[in-house]
């Protein structure tokens, strides 16, 4: 046995595709060559690697892990010799009873057999659903020694079973603890940890803590890329027994970090490679921005569009899609109705300007004239209400979405957080969309995203963020007359919807009763990328017919 | 202690609301003076009897749990003196650890500390998502003794853990496998057990089973009633300690069952109450029809609304949203467009006329002929496509909401499974709507349904059952030119979403490529009533942004 013989590992950092089982081996294999050339002896992936993450019910369909095995075959052929690595997939249990798979990682190394870890902790909370189709592991089998070293596979959640104050894992028992007094010379960890605004606290967090359990250093290898409303940031590190950061890889980007351990001489101590941006909202951004492009580019598009009002928040969207997608590939449209101030087409065409996207436009007016005509013919006569209101937004949607079927490019929603909480969208007008890039922001972080954008110039026409926000849907309207001050209600928003809480103030009650009203227009909303601890989307389960006032 | 004493059993099949918990406490303490009547010794009321089932995210709100509770209290005030009552409702968890809480039975009897058992089984599959918010309980402390009789609570899944063919519940290790040799003198099972076309059966193999392995009769209580995308249709019975039935309650109605136990007198053995209906059409129908009327009254509305296209899916919708809510309270809409046939028109009034219920007319070819030259305008030429085929099912969406703004009604939604499984539906088109009564019916079984309704005299005029089956959004379009002959894609439809199965035909492997294609409409589909094993919906959560093929 060699003991204390140094041990040099890569943190591939990969962005994969969900069911896309011949594009992830590729990608192993191509990041395991290149690992091999600067001699590592472990190449660790990020969990669910070769099946990507997270297959929801894609599980339900026994074909689809097949075909993800039979890659798994011949991605064992295709390694270079002599390099382990360690990677994640779907695996069948071998019991008649119970779930039919596990979440697994392999330890494989080309002419051997490999060797499999299971997770233990399945998360069912929030976007999570582990127990719909997988059965539990058990923490004490996940060891394996290599080159005279223990070494403890953590499969994501395994290592969140700590106590976390305001976080939704919470475990009866953290089967680390079980583990106690066993010998662990590393720990690796390999996650597909979604981006929140605050996860990178709490992931420092539980991972100092599993260090110190066992005295060692830990490898935390997280998943880039995004996946339908999930953002995944990377960002992956190695920390050592004391919880001090070894290494960092970068956010938002695929990369092969390598790292020495067990090193005899001093020399070839590891040192931080990545800084992390420091800007809370460029990090916001950064997320962003490659969820929008993941999801367009994964779901076999090439091109967006998107209703330009003259108001922030479809100037966000468009100068997210155009991070994301390059100018070329976003057109944005004006669509004036009988209401909007004429400002309001002038600041648009600025923005497309400034933006360099083609801006096409649409007035609704005449269908609107004639829609207004036609119905009052149907069904008699009504006052100006909500029915012209609700009709403006829809033929926007309805526009929107003639050149979505025409160009089949995906329609972006503008739709912000504090909007869908409140209700103050129209469904099936501008709620139409493929993707709400922006959906879970407050509009406070929409104002805090635009002057983000013009910190060096003027993207975004200043009199967007300056001039009251309106819907323009009636003379002279504005937010406020329906809405409280947007502090308050997005403080109100974070407090009930993010940090669960019960109502307290007026405003609280007001949302409250507003968020269950209008529970059905979310339930047909399109995704909505994921940025904080709770997202409206399919990680929020509310139902329709009940009657709870609290 | 007072041995082979008779026992009187209420089995109460109560209607609850969701969150209601003072009309849920009102409607308990009513039943229970019924029993007391009656002389019961003891009522068994279903799962989650006062904080109404399925309570989903609703959980993440302390302050809902606290509401309830205080309910809780002051039910137990109200009870009549000397009767023993079970009901479910939600309590905390007292370790600070964990899920906050159980799904819970309480045993209470006015005057005594209630005792409390809780679930052991949580269901994490399809519709179901009990690990969310709750912890396990553990069987063997789900006893109590009663008028010296020693009675096993279980709380629905917990008599689910036997192995069931084809069935998503799948353990393992079933929990009442771990009480074998225990005494048992009478196993209740207080349920919220949703309505599949097959579940019936299920449950006396599950029942039975039960019943076999403790030598013991079983009452099953079951809810009645529907919420959201649910449908429960109550059905209650008992069986002896052979599984051989003792009495059987209606299905889809409110009922007060009651039943001796421990008679020293052979004469007052129990009967069959009910029967339930033979025709499993009629089941389904009956099932559709309070899945309707608890979703229109449980979520406000009292009127309907819906397009009536001259086709068989959105008569068959006017057929049961009549019964379900009345002719009055339903408003029919002809919404002729360029490329309907003028027979369309006819057999849609015919239709009306024969349900007596009122009906619009609103052309959409002025809008259309507007849009699509204000279109070419916008984006340039186009040739006649896609876009003229969705815009003309988007205006008819536009036309009906502006009818549900007008005038607060619900807009019926009337695709069906096969539609929505092809993605031969609009988005925002004839997908609007707050309630799809027959999305989870085979086009098939909306012809049965069809053909039921006709049974006795022509409700559905003939000519709508005979003709071919075509959307008319292009000149003589006609369904089968786009899809396989519907008895081979309905097949299919079962085959691939119902059962699971692997794609075996070149019908199956045509539509899984569909399924795959048009998973971004489900997602912004409206709540789909589930009849079947595995319905559209919130139960099947397939990702958006994936490459599998199979």
């Amino acid at each position: 046995m060699i003991l204390d013989a140094p041990m040099r590992i890569a943190i591939a950092q990969i962005n994969t595709i969900l069911g896309d089982f011949s594009f992830n081996r590729k990608k192993i294999v191509d990041y395991c060559h290149q690992a091999k050339k600067q001699n590592c002896d472990l190449v660790v992936f990020p969990e669910l690697s070769l099946m990507g993450y997270l297959p929801m019910d894609l599980l339900e369909r026994g074909s689809v892990v097949e075909a993800q095995l039979k890659e798994f075959a011949q991605l064992q052929k295709e390694l270079p010799s002599g390099l382990n690595i360690l990677l994640g997939l779907i695996t069948p249990c071998k019991a008649k009873k119970g779930k039919p798979f596990y979440n697994s990682a392999a330890l494989v190394c080309k002419g051997k057999k490999p060797r499999f870890f299971h997770k233990e902790l399945l998360p069912t909370y929030d976007v999570f659903d582990e127990a719909r189709h997988l059965e539990k592991g058990n923490c004490k089998k996940n060891f394996f020694t290599f080159r005279g070293k223990r070494i403890l596979v953590t499969i994501c959640e395994d290592i969140w079973g700590w106590e976390l104050p305001d976080h939704p894992s919470n475990y009866l028992s953290n089967p680390l603890l079980g583990l106690k007094g066993e010998k662990v010379d590393l720990i690796l960890n390999m996650s597909a940890s979604p981006f929140t605004k605050r996860k990178r606290r709490d992931r420092h967090f539980v991972t100092q803590k599993t260090a110190l359990l066992f005295k060692a250093p830990l490898i935390y290898t997280n998943l880039v890329g995004a996946q339908d409303e999930i953002i995944f940031d990377g960002a992956s590190f190695a920390i050592d027994k004391k919880g001090q950061l070894l290494t960092q890889s970068p956010g938002f980007t695929e990369d092969l970090n390598i790292i020495d351990f067990f090193s005899t001489t001093k020399n070839d101590k590891p040192k931080p490679k990545a800084t992390l941006k420091s800007s809370a909202t460029e990090t916001l951004k950064d997320a962003l921005v490659i969820g929008l492009r993941d999801y367009v580019l994964k779901t076999g598009f090439q091109k967006v569009h998107l209703g330009l009002s003259g108001g922030i928040d479809s100037a966000v969207v468009a100068c997210l899609a155009v991070e994301a997608l390059g100018p070329q590939n976003i057109v944005g449209f004006t669509l004036p109705g009988p209401f909007n101030d004429p400002l309001s087409l002038e600041l648009a065409e600025q923005l497309a300007s400034n933006l360099k996207i083609q801006c096409l436009n649409a007035p609704i007016g005449p269908s609107y004239e004639l829609a207004i005509d036609e119905l009052k013919k149907a069904m008699g006569d009504f006052s100006f209400g909500i029915v012209n209101e609700n009709l403006q937004a829809r033929l926007r949607g309805l526009y929107l979405m003639a050149y979505s079927n025409k160009e089949n490019s995906l329609l972006l929603s503008t739709g912000n957080k504090s909007e869908y909480a409140t209700g103050y969208s129209t469904l099936y007008g501008d709620m139409c969309g493929g993707l709400a890039p922006i959906g879970d922001l407050t509009k406070s972080e929409v104002y805090t995203l635009a002057e983000f954008y013009n910190r060096k110039v003027e993207l975004i026409p200043k009199t967007i963020i300056t001039r009251p926000p309106s819907a323009e849907l009636r003379p002279n309207q504005k937010d406020q007359d329906s809405l409280p001050p947007y502090h308050e209600l997005d403080a109100s928003v974070v407090r009930l919807i993010e940090q669960k809480r019960r109502a307290k103030t007026e405003t609280d009650r007001w949302l409250l009763e507003k968020i269950y009203r209008s529970e059905f227009k979310r339930w047909q909303a399109p995704p909505i990328l994921k940025v904080s601890q709770h997202a409206f989307g399919r990680g929020r389960r509310f139902p329709l017919a009940h009657k709870a006032k609290t």
